[in-house]
């Protein structure tokens, strides 16, 4: 006797709602029963979401961010700072950023970063399109926001090499301890980095 | 100045995703950018499954299984045996009994269970569709297959009575032990049915 599964057309759903990030066989199974159950209506709404998401949303071509009909809320707001650019790997890094309202100014998506092994080279990113940004006379800094790790670390080393000989200041952010983790989480990597980074408090001084 | 965020049509993608069982504002996000990322071919093929699915999908009226275009695998498979009917809450607990392979018969998804909290009554359960069932000449064991729980047990209790007068054998599912789990993980009334329920081992004889 042939186990029973499925129907062929639930399963494909399952299939594709598998290859969603962070769904996995079990949870794919559960959003196709929900939908199954709460029925036309509800599947309409994501299909709808889902085309007009596809259809009208792209990249901004200035600063990488998402845009709706071609327009990007973030170039187009002229009351933003002008005078500094910051860098960063994917266009959602732009709202992790601009959530903690800890800057004012342009950004710049590389569309990702240097990587050998997945054969990701400097043509591949936006870096000349960064250059031509970075040398607009307005800009004075270039806050390289890029990921804490080697492929991070070794694409912030090349975009400063390349940004060395124009008159700009290139910062990165700070590494060190995250907030609220204690010294017994802290891997060896980041203690050093939060060593080597201290800041003075007080009237202290560190030699 | 104003904070920025997605446009307003990724923001919508968010929020229909968010409603999936599971599915948080975090994992959502990551979903929608994973869709942009991936464009149109990625997209178009989980709207055509979606699509599909809700379109060709329905429940076998027999069984309450998910019957694509109206054809239910389990109904039409004559080599199960139709001597004994399996009685589940959802449709999507027939799978689950299913893949055990512990039950040969045919299923019978009540489409929830009593509950009195969310005013379901037997009128909105498939029970009249179960009794006329239950009175087909070859049906002589009906299984009860509900939860362990409080509602579960009192549609159990329920379906119980409906069906005394009819001369079918009526049992189900032992309650004890879930395999793997040692004393010291029960809880009370889990250890109170696994005492009640315990059965013979060997030559010895429980008074």
């Amino acid at each position: 006797m042939a186990r029973l599964d499925y129907p062929a057309i639930v399963q494909e759903l399952i299939q594709q709602l598998r290859r969603l990030p962070g769904v996995g066989p079990r949870s794919a199974e559960r959003m196709t029963i929900w939908l199954l159950k709460h029925g036309q209506d509800c599947s309409r709404q994501l299909q709808g979401a889902l085309a007009e998401a596809v259809e009208r949303v792209g990249f901004c071509p200035t600063c990488g961010f998402y845009a709706q009909d071609a327009e990007c809320g973030l170039c187009s707001d002229t009351r933003r700072d002008a005078s500094s650019l910051c860098v960063v790997e994917q266009s959602s890094d732009i709202l992790s950023i601009e959530r903690t309202g800890a800057f004012q100014g342009h950004y710049h998506a590389l569309g990702g970063r240097l990587s050998p092994l997945e054969q990701v080279g400097p043509e591949d990113l936006r870096i000349e399109e960064l250059l031509v940004r970075a040398r607009q006379p307005e800009v004075t800094e270039v806050v390289l926001a890029l990921a804490a790790d080697v492929e991070g670390e070794s694409t912030s080393a090349y975009l400063a090499g390349r940004l060395a000989s124009l008159p700009v200041r290139i910062t990165r952010l700070a590494h060190g301890l995250p907030a609220g983790g204690g010294l017994e989480y802290a891997d060896e990597l980041t203690l050093q980095h939060a060593f080597r980074g201290r800041t003075v408090m007080g009237n202290g001084e560190v030699p």
